[in-house]
């Protein structure tokens, strides 16, 4: 079954460390991310914000190398099962899920953002 | 920080398995879900196809009781943390990530959905 896309193109990708298979973040993919990500074995996103493919790391070095990628049922939504090199969060958090929704931080800080990333890109 | 809901208030979660780790499944959900899971303890969501607020395993009985919920940096996606009773996807499979992005069945198949669904509400 072929990947399904919604209304603007995206599909949601969740990302997981692939050993110990913490979630470390959502994003979005459109069909030259996926492409991209699976010709290179980097994964690449589409940016909403920013309205253009981005590859994870690119500026912190912070990049993720695909295991491999998983389609759900419906094929909507994707995970990236990954090595991920540094930390995936711009907050410097081991996972962009580093609270619970009461506001307890549950996270572990791997780096000072003010230190990795010098322009408004935070990837 | 509040919860952002998009443009249709909705918020992506995603499920998994509070003691294995396994991602079971994406899904939505509103503010009334979100409120309804918090009080009862069970995973509620919005259905997008059905247009309606709705508990998991209503019918199938396999619920998601929660132990914990996360939020991302951007308070923007979810994360439940849950017990799962049964198999999460209408499939039968232990999630509804069974397969990879090229078609490998990797999921384990843990009913027979014809036994479990007598109407059209997969749940």
């Amino acid at each position: 079954m072929e990947i399904k896309y919604n209304d603007n193109g995206l599909v949601p990708v969740i990302v997981q460390d692939y050993n110990t298979k913490a979630i470390l973040m959502l994003a979005y993919a459109n069909k030259e991310a996926i492409s991209l990500t699976r010709e290179t074995g980097f994964a690449h996103y589409y940016s909403r914000s920013r309205r253009k493919m981005w590859k994870k790391g690119e500026e912190s070095g912070h990049t993720q190398e695909i295991v491999r990628i998983l389609k759900d049922c419906d094929c909507d939504t994707l995970i990236y099962q990954v090595h991920q090199k540094g930390a995936p969060c711009h907050t410097g958090y081991d996972s962009c899920f580093y609270r619970t929704i009461e506001g307890e931080v549950i996270g572990k800080k791997m780096f000072d953002p003010d230190k990795v990333y010098s322009g408004s890109k935070k990837d």
